[in-house]
């Protein structure tokens, strides 16, 4: 092990939030305090905004019952930020390291701040200050590299399976028209696929999932809508809201683009109307949005858990002096699901996107391989009981057709 | 209590489905079972249709392990029916109940079923077919006069409150911009006006709500947003599905109308690009839609008790010969939360909507009269910690304005 420097540590929640990223910031606080190298934790309010301005809260000060009231309570409690950073910004950043002693830099986010924390760490380097930065992995999308999977991501495919469940049911109770539910993701589907982890029986909901990795033409969407509702009486679409055509376009959706992707859009709505429009055929959609990635009823126990051990997992490597590093998860290869943390170059999953691979995906379905990725991470949906057809003989002629 | 003939049962469930509509179906089988009169007990699949075509499902033969199952699972196990009823059909719904020898039909709906219950009553009577026919109040939307509430409103006003906060937590976490939180309701207010009890602290969200019971000009909305925006860099809004400007129009929103109200809208989509375009602030929009009716999660165990006794009620009501009523919630007035079956005139329910009342509503918010209403029916919502602003010195002199 490396000889370290003692001094003060700081931690930073970066990009959107999820329902476990403040398990991360838990097991940072844990650890942290385990080791003399550390002589200071604070937490930067904001992302990288927090580090630029010196807008910092002393974490090792805070009450137990604080501590302890943030078990299980979703988005980010120390704030997080999705400013691009510019290469002055990087300096600020060492500047405000170097006055306040930081040998230590915990950011826990997505693909794109795991290349910010890569040039923090390149500079650092490049000017001799010693500093080890170690990358803690975030994101809903799952989309990073070399990791089985990200932190949130189970949780918040947990909320999309009930969500299709749930209004699956409501589908099934009063038939005669389509859903289109609208899930989270823009490139990658690892959500939306999740939703078919709904299923028990054939023709339970979800009837149709479509990924982001492919264009879906809007004829075929129609088609398969059209050939499941005149099987069904009944179709609950799962479609992401990056979903595109064959033109590379949202269906005509009314979407306003921030500084980071999309804003307001309404591709869901969109999509109903062109069913109702096109097929006649009664049809709705449901957007719960980011109520998917906060709501605090659908954090699951492994994924808090996980989340929590990348957190200590990170002091761990950087007082052995690691920087440089990001926090991965490895699963086992067990018939049970267990995984063990891991560190994997920050260079190698700084910008890089894991999207959903072709074999784990079909036409408008996931393939059993998809099953087998996710089903033990999201673990089984409980599902609903159906009345057992013990059904009453006739006793008076047919009602007339106008009543059918 | 007037001798009651003994004769067949039949129990159906009508209107959009609720969470707990399968508590008061498991109340009517249990109570059923116990009374001598009940000589046969038939679940009318997909409503008022179900009779129409003796569409029956036995209830009294499934297994203990099917109703079992049922307990805590939403929507309508049944099957429901928006069906418009027609005079025709109830006279096809009086020839199948003297086919089968129905003496008992009880009715779980809102107060367009308890017409139609109402009617059926009155029917049988003109003819001098002995019916008992009791009405079981239903609807997510807290409309049905001279019941303290109905069922399904106390857990889908839950779900919408813990929606509100986690949104809100999300925007605390990542302010600069506005969220509009699309809420189940098209003429009463009671579910928007519940998710004021997400707020424990001044400023929590949300930060304005809205009754459609009023018009809500645009220019007034868009002047609170920018209110709080300027104050607080984010703002929660809660506002209705059946919001409407001064116009009496939904804001230019894109709605499609089915037979019965709207069915594709996008009422928050549209105020989300208005906010964005005139007050130049980025905002987005959520719509759970359907899932704050259909969310097993947020069912809350009073409710569903309620229900339940709601059909055990029913059942008793019937036996007792009190045809031509329906079963109420009558709060008790002690300081701790209790509520007592009642019955009331179908007749004097029929058809009219409790709306709220000037005096729970105010120009931009609930009054405390609406809390101390709502309150104790949807309980406390649990509220996240915040960091304890133990601040760090700052070291070095400020980063300049255009990173602030």
């Amino acid at each position: 092990m490396a000889e370290v420097r003692t001094g003060a540590a700081i931690v930073a929640q970066s990009g959107g939030p999820t329902p476990v990223i403040n398990a991360s910031l838990l097991g940072v606080i844990e650890e942290a305090s385990k080791h003399s190298q550390i002589s200071a934790l604070y937490g930067a309010r904001f992302g990288i905004n927090g580090i630029i301005h010196e807008d910092f809260v002393d974490l090792l000060a805070q009450s137990k019952s604080t501590l302890d009231g943030l078990n299980y309570t979703p988005s980010s409690a120390l704030g997080t930020s999705r400013h691009e950073v510019q290469r002055a910004d990087l300096q600020r950043v060492l500047d405000v390291f170097r006055a306040h002693d930081v040998r230590y830099f915990f950011y826990n986010g997505g693909n794109g701040s795991m290349g910010t924390a890569d040039e923090i760490a390149r500079m650092a380097a490049d000017s001799s200050y010693e500093l080890n930065v170690i990358g803690i992995p975030k994101t809903i999308d799952n989309d990073l590299m070399l990791t089985d999977h990200t932190p949130g991501y189970p949780s918040t495919a947990h909320f999309f399976a009930c969500a299709v469940r749930d209004i699956g049911a409501d589908n099934l109770a009063l038939p005669g028209q389509v859903e289109i539910i609208e899930v989270l993701g823009r490139n990658a589907g690892w959500i939306v696929g999740a939703t078919a982890l709904a299923r028990e029986q054939e023709n339970d909901a979800p009837h149709l999932i479509y990924f982001p990795e492919e264009p879906l033409p809007l004829d075929r969407l129609l088609a398969d809508v059209d050939r499941v509702f005149r099987k069904l009486n009944r179709c609950v679409v799962a479609v992401c809201e990056g979903q595109l055509d064959e033109h590379g376009e949202p269906y005509g959706a009314d979407v306003r683009r921030g500084s980071r992707g999309s804003l307001a859009m309404n591709l869901g709505h969109r999509l109903a109307i062109l069913v109702s429009e096109r097929l006649n055929i009664r049809a709705r959609s449901e957007k719960p949005g980011l109520l998917g990635r906060s709501s605090a009823a659908f954090i699951l126990k492994h994924d808090w858990h996980e989340a929590q051990e990348c957190g200590r997992a990170a002091v761990r490597a950087a007082v052995a002096g690691n920087g440089g590093n990001m926090i991965s998860l490895l699963r086992e290869k067990t018939s049970e699901y267990r995984v063990q943390t891991g560190e994997v170059p920050l260079r190698d999953v700084a910008l890089l996107e894991k999207v959903v691979p072709a074999a784990l995906r079909s036409d408008h379905d996931v393939t059993p391989e998809f099953l087998a990725y996710a089903g033990p991470l999201i673990g089984s949906v409980r599902h609903y009981p159906q009345f057992e057809p013990v059904s009453v003989p006739k006793r008076i002629s047919p009602k007339l057709e106008s009543h059918q």
